[in-house]
Formats: C-alpha cells, sequence, structure tokens
C-alpha cells in the first residue's frame, strides 16, 4: 500500500561522547523514508531543500525506491541545518545551532498522485505545516501517524491540538506525553491523549523502549541492549519509519500487526544508532533485519 | 529449598509527590523476606533491630512463614532509620537522613540451621558484614545472589570486590554497572562484571525494567506500566525477594527458569510501589500473582 512521508531533509552537526561528523545527511524524512523503504515502495516523500543537498544521496533515496516528486528543491537557498551535541548516557542533548534556510518559507504542495495515500506518515514539523499537508488530501487515509515534540507544545499549542485531532497514531517521548496530558503516569496520560484524538498512542523512550496504548491495552517493546550506540540523532523518525514501513507493506492495523509493526521500527532504530547518520540505514539486506526482530523475540522471550 | 535473606529490618520516613509516611516499616530484608515468602517457607531472616520494633510486624512476618531466629533484638536500643524524599519522576531520590542505630555495631550471626542454605540473598548491606555472612556458611549454596550501592562503590570498593567474587548473582542499578564497570553500554559492562565473579547480572531498571545478562545471553524484563505509583521505596529488594524466592521454590537455575523468576519479581515489586511501605505487600494471593505474571507476559507479547 501507499506511503507518504512528510519531514525534514536536512543537514547535521553531531558530537556525541563517541565523535564528531560535520554536515552529515540529517532530517525526519530522510530517517522515516530510508527506514520505510525496506518494506514498501514507493515511498513518497514530503519536503523541501536547497541546492546544495547532494545529489549522490538524492539519487540514493531514488534507488530504494523513494519517490522525490514532493521534494522542493530550491536554487540558491540552503537546507535546513541542525547542530546537537549529546552528553555522556545519550539520552540527554543540547541544540547547538538551528538554521532554518529553505523550512523558513516551506510551504509542502502534495502531487496530485500524492493525495490519496492508504499510510501517511507527519514527521515532527510546525503543526501549521502538518495541517497544509492533511489540507490536500482527496481522501482519508487508512491511518495517519504524526510525530512532534514540546517545542509545539510551548509555542504552538492550538494549532498542534488540531492536528494530534485529526490523527489515528501520535508518537512523543515519555516526557511529551507527560506535558501534553499533564498526567505523570503513563497510563493516565494515555487516556488523556486519546481523548485528544489518536486512538493509537506511542510512547518513544529511546534507550528504555517503546510502548503502544490502544483502548487500554498496553504493548511494551524493549530497545536492544548494544554493544556500541554510537549516534542516536534520527532514532525516532527511523522507529517510525519502520513502524509506518511495515504497516503500510501489510495493509494490516489490527492490534496484533500493530505490536509487530512497532517491534519492526525499534529493530530499525537499533540499526540507526551504530553508526553516525543515515550510515547504518545504508546497504541493509531483509535477512539482518530478521534476525535482528528475532533477537528483539529473543530478548523477551519468557513461558510461564 | 531453603532461602536466607540477609539485609536490615528498619523504619523509614517517606515523602514523595504523592504523600508522605513517618516511622513507617522499611529495610531491605523486611521486603525480600515477604515477597520471597509467596513463594518459600520459611524466609531465614539474618538481621537487627531494636525494642522499638513493632511486636505486631515481627508477629505478622511469623505468621508468614519467615524464621526470626536469626534477627538480634537489641534491648535498650533504636532499630535502623532511614528518611528519603522522591522527585516528581520518582526515579531520584535523596536521603534526607540516616541513623544507623543498631547497624552500627550489627555482627550477623548465623544460627545452626541457617548455615547450609541452598539459596542465599546478600540484601545491600556493608561488604564486610555479607563477608562475615559468607564465613559462616558451612556448605558452598546453589546460589547466592548480592544487592549493593554506589556508596560501597565509593567508600569500600576492595571489600565490596570480594565479596562480588564469591556470588552468583548481582543485583544492582544501572548507573551502578556503569560506574563498577567504567563501561556505558551495559551489553559490555555485563562483560566486565561477570569477569569479577557473578555469572549473572540483574540490572535494575525501575520503572524501565530489568536486564539479566548471562553468557552473552540477556533477557529483558519491563516494569508494569501502572496507573497508580505512590512509593518505589523497597522496589529493588521485591524484586530480589521475588526473583530469589522463586528460584528457591523451585530449585532450579537454568535460564529459563531464570528468566521466569525475573518476571515474578518484577511482579512482587509492581505491586510494592502501588501502597507506601510494606502494604501493598500483605495479604496478596497467589492468584493475584498469577494474574500479574499474566499481565507482564501481555505486555511484551507478539508473534513474528
Amino acid at each position: 500500500m501507499s506511503l507518504v512521508a512528510v519531514g525534514t531533509v536536512a543537514f547535521d552537526d553531531i558530537e556525541t561522547p563517541f565523535g564528531r561528523a560535520e554536515k552529515v545527511i540529517g532530517g525526519a524524512c530522510t530517517y522515516i523514508s530510508l527506514a520505510a523503504s525496506y518494506f514498501v515502495k514507493p515511498v513518497r516523500i514530503v519536503s523541501v531543500v536547497g541546492d546544495d543537498f547532494p545529489e549522490e544521496m538524492l539519487d540514493y533515496l531514488k534507488k530504494r525506491g523513494v519517490d522525490l516528486d514532493g521534494l522542493q528543491i530550491r536554487p540558491g537557498e540552503k537546507s535546513f541545518f541542525w547542530a546537537g551535541k549529546y552528553y555522556r548516557d545519550l539520552n540527554t542533548r543540547d541544540t547547538l545551532d538551528t538554521q532554518l534556510n529553505v523550512l523558513a518559507t516551506f510551504d509542502p504542495v502534495l502531487p496530485e498522485a500524492y493525495r490519496r495515500p492508504e499510510f501517511l506518515m507527519l514527521g515532527n514539523l510546525t503543526p501549521q505545516v502538518q495541517l497544509r499537508v492533511l489540507n490536500q488530501l482527496k481522501q482519508r487515509p487508512k491511518l495517519i501517524a504524526m510525530d512532534t515534540m514540546n517545542f509545539w507544545m510551548n509555542t504552538a499549542m492550538s494549532d498542534l491540538l488540531k492536528v494530534i485531532k485529526k490523527v489515528d497514531v501520535l508518537t512523543i517521548n515519555d516526557e511529551e506525553a507527560r506535558q501534553l496530558s499533564g498526567e505523570h503516569s503513563l497510563v493516565k496520560a494515555a487516556k488523556v491523549i486519546h481523548q485528544m484524538g489518536p486512538r493509537y498512542l506511542v510512547i518513544k523512550k529511546g534507550e528504555h523502549g517503546a510502548l503502544l496504548f490502544h483502548r487500554g491495552e498496553v504493548f511494551f517493546a524493549p530497545a536492544l541492549p548494544l554493544a556500541e550506540v554510537i549516534d542516536p540523532t534520527g532514532a525516532g523518525d527511523t522507529f517510525a519509519g519502520g513502524f509506518m514501513g511495515y504497516l503500510a507493506k501489510t495493509g494490516d492495523t489490527s492490534m496484533s500487526n500493530m505490536r509487530r509493526a512497532i517491534i519492526y521500527g525499534s529493530a530499525m532504530a537499533s540499526f540507526c544508532v551504530e553508526k553516525f547518520s543515515v550510515e547504518r540505514l545504508q546497504g541493509l539486506t531483509p535477512a539482518m533485519i530478521r534476525k535482528r526482530v528475532q533477537q528483539f523475540s529473543d530478548l523477551v522471550h519468557f513461558e510461564i
């Protein structure tokens, strides 16, 4: 089934306790589309870059079955740029620099072929841009997922709530779920957030895994304990890409398949963090992904 | 099979965002023995209290099949006392007061019947006291587990390493595993700690669950997402008590049974945090425990 993904395609400067990477490929939509491309083709992206964005990466995305018709390339302008520094525990990071560049005036335009997707992933962006995407759809997708962050809760709550009301799946981290709901207990937070619109709430906890809440049911997926975590950038987007890619591939939104999709998303995220930027997401094989999913199964297996 | 548990029996003052409890029953050995008593009888405890410790609690422990022959009751002295305050996230706490009282001069003496236990749980105490217990054993137990904390790593590392060398299972939290091993990755930390002695490493992550490492194999048990967490005090000890109690009941230290034991420990801990002090650990039934274990199974279940 068809998947449309909206979000940034960008450059990052990244500093972690294990090294630095300068002006590397980043952006939510890059991670989402790469991860999803292992499950479904085409992944249609809606984004914007300047003419500084490397041709080779665009070619690579096309080769992986990513449809770039919805990617605006602005001559004479620069791509979105983010610089961040991670602390020792890799769970906290500081933003050192944000240069909106092309993103400052981004007005998403969906090509005709994009307007009836069965699955839609709204990556983290201004709620207004997310809304403008929704308004161009000619048909309600089978499933709409959105990512957002505390920044929009602090600065654009009213618009944010409008988007949240229209989606099926909200993916946020635990602190954001607490902020959005005003509840400390994630069980209570989920109930409040369900009332806002999303039937499914995915709470991302980084190295502590992810929770899926739906109608009083809860599923927990661990993160895979890894010997080397080099760079967590993009792990949440990669998770979302694997999750939505798997759902779009199977076309099945039953809770048992959603559980599986969460595991596939977690498996893709576990690859992502093993190298800087999108490096580890290039050249994976179905066998490598299956093997990793099996590791998740072994990790939590017990019999009672 | 027989279980001996060593640790504090004490009073706590506890402040959480949800309330206060003053001079309530606490102590590692209290939590361990209560949790274990749901699986195996007798649980033989080695500890010390003053004559201020309530007779009714001692009677209750006896009624639950806890053998108090190894509990020293010191006339005219006061029991160990700890006061702590939890912050909003319940993951961090400050110690407000510690009064060692009877613990300052505690010299554990194992009654004859205690000297050949099949399972031994060394709760968090001075490493020297833990060593003195080990030195009184007439026979190597089938399994020795120990708990410890960063305080002993900072102040008594040399003695601590001597105890660690002699045990099969070490239970510590993630930050302590990192401190003890000098490795940030828990996978690498486990390898370093295995070299120090323990064949099994249990890393407790509070609301983020627990990991069990053994010979390159890793098992992850989530914490149960709860609507109400009132007081995390004693959750780690309750976990250890459920874990060792289940192992002592079954007498089976295969990895598949260790996985199950971790789940039983996690289930007991999930009860513990629902009320202040040991309140929730009184009056549980086997059916309630089975039901909760089933919830853990449902929580992580997926098919690939």
